[in-house]
């Protein structure tokens, strides 16, 4: 299967995304760190944006990343061999066609991933193939009907669900964080618990009104538009007024907040 | 000034609501306690739903309640009696024309209060007034727009637009939650500090299914059916498959989310 990816909200793509990374890497990536000796999948590591804080958080566990593209296994090895990680072993491998042994893994690790797959109760059911019994499943992703912002602005809703429309187009889902403990369960999964994380903002914190509201949240809107007026999703007029209404919640009055939801789940 | 309540979503005013408070007492109030000897004015303390939790959190603090309804202060009071607290004083007040000194308080406490009122930043610099240099504000509110949920309807995003039209004609607010930061640094207070307190529904956590999903928000929104329709906000047919709609979330597979924002202040 070729995962189709929609131009906008992939922090594995998108080096924009990079420059907020670090400010959200403690909030997703916080509470998860492997014992040593410890094997980790990593399925859909793309360009390895989240593989670098996996492996360093972990550093004595033994991490497999794999990813269906080549030119994004190239990139993701340059950023650990930049980081002076040694811990990770790279693999091209598509997560319906594993090249792994059943249960051969302590652990699964999956981020921003099941929002670009038609089936993604379906990828969750071969990976946990792979997961030995007792071993544990982590998945992150985001959320983007869980946006909602001061001053409201019906256009800017509408800007943001062109993005949600183009990527449901492409098979995926980008509304996918608030169903994790569904998919899972229906995957076969026990003692799921998933957590939201919530990306609060306001004046008071302007790293966040310039990394994620401007720089992330509303540039990802802004980078579909092209497509969304090929699709004649929305008149250009609206679409821009979409995204000024979206760039005016970073002004002093402002507020923009977006979900990211963390699941947990054993292999009983 | 009288304050107009919407039939609906308000803690002070619903038994219902009584019901999951003590799901959510620790989510709102966990951080709130005042030190011994601190005058903390409750401003809007209704039938003292959250009278209660403030006086039993904070035994050695003197705590003064006011409302404008004689009728909730005499509820307000036998609640207080009930649980044994003995360190609340009330009094009759309105907001907006307040029987106490200027900075005659250390702190102030204002719960699911600025939602109900036309004019929320008039009232913050009201009660900023009787709050002492260096003294605290502490305000609490929800945000219906922060809701989603899976199965994801349209018709149930309908009917809950029904409530928060209602109370906008009512002549207040109930997305007021992510607007506590720009109110109360317009307002004058420094150092604001806004947490967003989300609560997160799945079928793992029952009695959040049954004391939130089910019991209060859903109760809440069909709470307005008759105003709404008596409005012509929505025909009986799609308000009631919205409703419906909102009750699929609590099956094993649905999700809700709801959060309530909670603001701390400072007086320099």
């Amino acid at each position: 299967m070729t995962r189709t990816y929609v131009h906008g909200y992939d922090p594995r793509e998108n080096t924009r995304l990079q420059d907020q990374a670090s400010t959200l890497v403690e909030l997703l990536h916080g509470d998860t760190a492997y014992p040593s000796g410890a094997t980790v999948l990593e399925a859909g590591c793309g360009v390895g944006a989240q593989t670098v804080t996996l492996a360093a958080n972990s550093p004595d566990a033994r991490i497999t990343s794999v990813d269906i593209s080549e030119t994004s296994l190239a990139r993701a090895r340059e950023a650990v061999d930049a980081a002076g990680l040694t811990n990770v072993t790279f693999r091209q491998a598509d997560i319906f066609d594993l090249p792994f042994d059943p249960e051969s893994f302590d652990h699964v690790f999956v981020c921003f991933v099941l929002e670009h797959l038609p089936d993604p109760v379906g990828a969750l059911t071969e990976l946990k193939k792979r997961l030995r019994k007792g071993g544990s499943m982590t998945v992150i992703e985001g959320d983007h009907g869980s946006t909602y912002f001061h001053p409201d602005s019906d256009h800017a809703h509408r800007a943001i669900r062109c993005q949600v429309e183009l990527q449901k187009r492409a098979g995926g889902n980008a509304n996918i964080g608030r169903q994790l403990y569904p998919l899972l369960t229906e995957a076969g999964f026990h003692c799921v618990r998933v957590s939201p994380r919530m990306v609060y903002v306001d004046a008071g914190r302007p790293d966040l009104v310039d990394g994620f509201t401007r720089k992330t949240f509303t540039a990802m809107v802004e980078g579909v538009r092209a497509p969304a007026l090929d699709a004649c999703l929305i008149d250009p007029t609206d679409f821009d007024r979409g995204v000024r209404d979206l760039y005016r919640t970073t002004e002093p009055d402002g507020v923009f907040c977006y979900t990211f939801f963390k699941a947990f789940a054993q292999n009983t």
